[in-house]
């Protein structure tokens, strides 16, 4: 059972990006400051908006705009994953045991 | 079929962290934020490092170091679509649509 | 009257760089990603506090945390600005007066 | 002798603020997400850039795009001091002498 799969959307995103003659912007580098770009995106929804506010926020005139940046961190994320040659899934994994080491669960019934 | 499938990483996410009575910190404003260091963390890894050097990086001393980065922006983001509700799958799929009308695609043999 | 005056800071991080040869990394593309690490250093301090806690934080363990990582975004800010060649001062007049011109302020004992 | 003196500017931003009722969205918390979102505004005009290209971008059609968010950063980076009472010339110089106990200048002469 994977945790996630994304290799469709690498497939979709590299070919989008090639039939444009976008291949040769796509360096980690760059991938990784697009990414970050995306993300501020998101978060400028939120700079102003209360920690409840932002829990209503899908209620709200900002519900299609969430998903676009959440649309377009994930399609980086992908071409990321793709010119990194990472899978996603193995590493996901593997942090989720290293963060399970590291902070371990209080026993049931204590605190 | 779907572009991407990250429920299963959700319900880890999720029961990970109540396990550990993390829930309340994890706002969409929180996690937008922390979704935004961890992506910050990554472009530190290329922030000195020329285009080239970038895409030979997984050849070299900081693989694992990338493989967890990517790791924490993904759980953070499987977090934040939890948080938020949203239905990732048909966000990103909506999106690939829209910039296919918006950039498209050059007449093959053309330029 | 000049709103911010940086330029013996700029020559001293200038100095600071040229003795150890790391000017050939100073292009603004990396400077603006440096600044961008930075500045999530910053955040990642706030992240999972609430508002308020964040209003408390120079009464706290963090204190002088927070003023070194202000330290670094200011240091790259005035990195940035030598490697661009930019006016500081004249540029954040002009925005001020910008500003002012695009959120009128209302008027006083109005609402 | 100050490597920066903004208090100038940080009076202007408060009052600017102060005159719309802004008071209280400031808190360090939102300040520092703002200012993320800044930076990754200037991120986003080097993106794609190679940094040659970044080297040159003040020659260029992006010159007052520049100026306006190497502004926008300098004025954000303002209200957060004032939100934080930092000393911010203090900051800088005790981070500019760490540093050079950090990375000690190599010897003139030697590599």
């Amino acid at each position: 059972m994977s945790l996630i799969d994304l290799r469709n959307l690498q497939q979709a995103a590299a070919a989008f990006g090639e039939a444009r003659g976008w291949g040769k912007y796509h360096s980690p580098k760059n991938l990784a400051m697009a990414l970050s770009v995306e993300v501020a995106e998101l978060v400028e929804i939120f700079q102003w908006q209360t920690e409840d506010e932002s829990r209503e926020v899908m209620a709200g005139a900002e519900r299609e705009h969430v998903e676009q940046e959440l649309a377009d961190i994930t399609i980086y994320l992908a071409q990321l994953v793709t010119a990194l040659g990472v899978d996603l899934d193995a590493a996901v994994r593997a942090k989720m045991e290293r963060n399970a080491r590291k902070y371990p669960a209080p026993a049931p019934g204590g605190e």
